[in-house]
């Protein structure tokens, strides 16, 4: 059977996803419990890779077992078992042939920043903390450069072997205001590794003035990730939602 | 002087506004800070006593000093100083007879209980986890019993030698659902102690169906603590406001 789980999980004081030897991951606390309980080796593949500190409000995951077990008792089970910091949502059988990188048609990811002279306590493991008012006006102007489809080489890692294909669509690129806090929903069919939080530093620099409206089709131009703006910090990161269609 | 300082705390991990023998409290890391910059002994005022594991989004504290410093720049050292679950909001010269506590007219807490099968795992922190719906109707009715002047003693801790003064006034207690979250907003003169948390556990029983509509204003009457529910956990509560009006 090809088992589909929907997990939440709070990404502070977790090394990201992937097993690491770093530090706890969340593939390896979920596959500790599933290990515990179905009492055979697990494989997991998750639809997205989060990095360290970063959050996930809809990640999904697979695995494959031949034991057939109650999945309402199963949920039960793994969120007793699961440190508090990881919930597991749901719990359904997929089609033999699901995979949860490859099937997936989308993905949207929030990224949420603290403007203010002083960050709020409750959600500092959550937001970006920016000191200065940010000219959120011309970032929305900034976002505009990167809707639709573009090679977005010099957004990607630089120490990273950098993709054969770095082509990808942006569907959505929108910044909403509530009170101190601004929320990047951002929505594409696939990103390349840390390009959300490049398009935010950049974004966040443009909105700063230490990078230029020019600037952002200049560096989408010449595919050179040294021309972008900061990476911004993982724990301001949510995965929130992967869509299939 | 008397400066009067409003902070928000994070209380997870803190146990509680008070210095204690148990752990790492707001006031001993506080009193820290300022005696490391004042360097002089310094004695706080909070205009409450929060619990452990309880939150402030704006508590009220104030001390007395001969040193005129810079208030502006004292903000900003104490933010670099303070652990980050601990935030000074702003720093004021108040009137020398200011006192946080007996000059306060009223305070306004927020409770929030998380409803659902699964608790969120980024507000586990902040809310109180209750698997099954709550009749929230039923509860609102139950709300009504507790507004006015009443003699609150079945309302406040019974391991606490008792205060001579028991009745006390409740000017609002509201219920706001926001997706899975319930949000009690509690405003009073002035609250006995676990006042908030036990009147809070009570409609959560309410809700339940473990007490009925009829043993509030009951218990109200008998003045006998063990007639009320449950005393609802800490890491639910937040002093939301200490007004002076």
């Amino acid at each position: 059977m090809n088992i589909k789980i929907v997990i939440a999980y709070d990404g502070t004081g977790l090394f990201g996803w992937q097993t690491s030897s770093d530090g706890p991951t969340v593939e390896e606390k979920l596959q500790a419990v599933l290990e515990q309980i179905y009492q055979h080796p697990m494989v997991l593949q998750a639809a997205s890779r989060t990095d360290r500190g970063v959050h996930a409000a809809e990640q999904v995951v697979n695995y494959r077992t031949d034991k057939e077990l109650d999945l309402k008792r199963l949920l039960i089970s793994l969120n007793q078992l699961l440190p508090k910091m990881i919930r597991v949502l749901s719990i359904e059988n997929a089609q033999e042939n699901f995979h949860p990188t490859l099937d997936a048609k989308g993905k949207i990811y929030h990224y949420h920043v603290c403007q203010g002279a002083v960050q709020s306590p409750f959600r500092r493991h959550f937001s970006w903390h920016i000191h200065l008012p940010l000219d959120i006006k011309l970032m929305r102007e900034g976002a505009k450069c990167f809707l639709g489809t573009h090679d977005f080489a010099s957004f990607t890692n630089v120490q990273e072997p950098r993709p054969k294909e770095t082509v990808r669509t942006l569907k959505r690129l929108d910044m909403i205001e509530e009170g101190v806090f601004l929320r990047f929903e951002i929505e594409g069919d696939n990103f390349l590794y840390k390009m959300v939080r490049n398009l935010v530093g950049t974004l966040v620099y443009l909105g700063q003035g230490k990078v230029t409206l020019h600037d952002i089709p200049s560096a989408l131009a010449k595919r050179d990730r040294t021309l972008a703006g900061i990476t911004a910090p993982g724990h301001g990161l949510t995965l929130h939602k992967v869509l299939y269609y």
